[in-house]
């Protein structure tokens, strides 16, 4: 993944202390899996350790600057917390997909059932703040229980919005705000908090940082799920249409051709129709422009890194920005 | 019900400070519900709103003792957090049970479906750490998610042992404390914590007494699962059996009755089949030695208040321990 080759060209950017870090976060991740006393919360641990492109952490890092203290225990929670959340709302979506993989492994509701799937959702979250509260921080763990709020509307703004024929372009850019955004967002202001160096200053601009790349993340994401290929996604095309998710190919979409403003997404039914849908998007021009959006955001989000930062972590996060792109790309 | 009662009972016993904050606790929990900006965590809301019987609550508060500031913005959020962490655990417990009402009202997993439900259970966890986290108090957030990370652990255990033929006594009781004692314990810590007056030096004695509290009123949940009246829980006796959830009277039945302890509890299908099993349960005596630990437990959390409180405290929280059984006597 193009993600993973933007970690080692942070590095080479001048990111030397993030692979200590990354390692660190490993570890740590790995011990709170394990330090539940008992194989009980091996799902939670099996959910953690299965991995993923840590994405966030890795933001809380680049943020946080070479001038943290290399494995500093402060830094490394705040990241591990912030992986955690995403681990757990992971869960949740899958029981609620009834998904059967995750990151090419069985997802915890696969292999355990929903009810253990829930519980070890919950738990999953219960630990990031035990593990933010360590920091005796109270204005992290503001920034974590608000992005965690944020979530969980997000989610509910989709259900409410289900099979909806009349989401507005500001609706759809709500949900993706709450739903991916704000723990991007959350993942910056932590590490601009933890921060012995100039971003400790720039608390609220690094936030908007990473609320700009959260955003295109959603929004290309959504993409990616009309265009394809599936071998990309492991998933078919066209799964947002048949869960009556409206996302921003479609919104745009209809704006420009008559047959998908008048389609009702409940006759959208099976995965051939699904995908005949998408090909109706994509033949209208609706994903190019919502790439183009994308974009624009990383644009802007790039413009935004404060020039008080040291111009290696500049180049840095400019590259986490690119790295958001260059996964769909 | 008889706890509310013995809230009564507590504001006669000096506690003129309590129904000022009850009110308040009621007004705050409202916020919380009406404060998403829309109508989407309406079903958040109507399960906060739905009330209960704010047994936790109530504790916090003849804990912090008539010292505390009325209706002090930060003892009410630390009231609040506990009762949306209780809320949130019974939305995902509906959600698991597939339960139709809860206090009389439709749950939010029927009135909304289990998506919706699961999300709401998110957004309640997460208001309570962004409410705790208000107070700016990392000890207090401390408290607040370990009681959480055991709850989600108490689930988990329960559902590794569900239709075990054998759970010892200790591995019974440690699923009640995690489940249900901690956060009771959480309650009285946090009152503590909160608490101006002599309390503030007695956090772990006070934390003592709500676990055991809760412990007994865990124990006492069980019994009235095999001894019904229906009328009383809502649900019909032997829900427990029909989950494989393997509880105290049981446990100690097997002990003495052999036909019980060759049960193979799959084999318990039906109402009709769990009513049977419940009256074998019965007739071993199995419920008044559940019982009878409760009470002990009861009588144990008594001695256990801190004499250096003042004398309206002390026996307004023995009150508090007396509804635990009332409840169920």
């Amino acid at each position: 993944m193009a993600v993973g080759a933007s970690v080692e060209a942070v590095v080479e950017a001048g990111g030397s202390h993030i692979p200590p870090l990354m390692a660190a976060l490993e570890q740590r991740l790995a011990a709170l899996a394990a330090g539940h006393g008992d194989a009980l919360a091996r799902h939670g641990g099996e959910t953690i350790a299965a991995g993923g492109k840590r994405l966030r952490p890795l933001a809380v890092f680049v943020v946080a600057g070479p001038t943290a203290p290399a494995g500093g225990p402060s830094l490394l929670r705040a990241a591990a917390a912030v992986e955690l959340v995403h681990s757990a709302t992971l869960v949740h979506d899958d029981v609620l997909d009834g998904a059967d993989l995750r990151r090419g492994r069985p997802t915890v509701v696969a292999a355990a059932g929903r009810r253990m799937a829930t519980a070890t959702g919950d738990l999953l979250f219960s630990r990031a703040f035990a593990e933010l509260a360590a920091n005796g921080r109270p204005d992290e763990v503001r920034v974590l229980s608000g992005a965690s709020t944020a979530l969980a509307r997000g989610e509910l703004l989709q259900r409410a919005d289900v099979f909806a024929s009349d989401v507005a372009v500001e609706r759809y850019i709500l949900r993706c705000e709450l739903k991916t955004a704000r723990l991007f967002e959350a993942a910056c202001r932590l590490g601009a908090l933890e921060s012995r160096g100039p971003a400790r200053g720039q608390v609220a601009e690094l936030g908007g940082f990473g609320r700009r790349i959260g955003l295109a993340f959603q929004l290309l994401d959504d993409v990616l799920d009309v265009s394809g290929p599936a071998q990309r996604t492991g998933k078919r095309r066209g799964a947002d249409l048949l869960d009556g998710t409206v996302t921003l190919p479609l919104i745009l979409a209809r704006e420009r051709d008559p047959a998908l403003a008048d389609l009702d997404l409940r006759s959208v039914a099976t995965p051939a129709q699904a995908e005949a849908v998408c090909d109706s998007i994509a033949a209208s021009g609706a994903l190019e422009e919502a790439r183009r959006r994308a974009v624009e955001l990383v644009v802007e989000a790039k413009d935004d890194i404060p020039a008080a930062l040291p111009a290696a972590q500049r180049s840095a996060l400019r590259l986490i920005a690119d790295g958001v792109v260059e996964r769909y790309s």
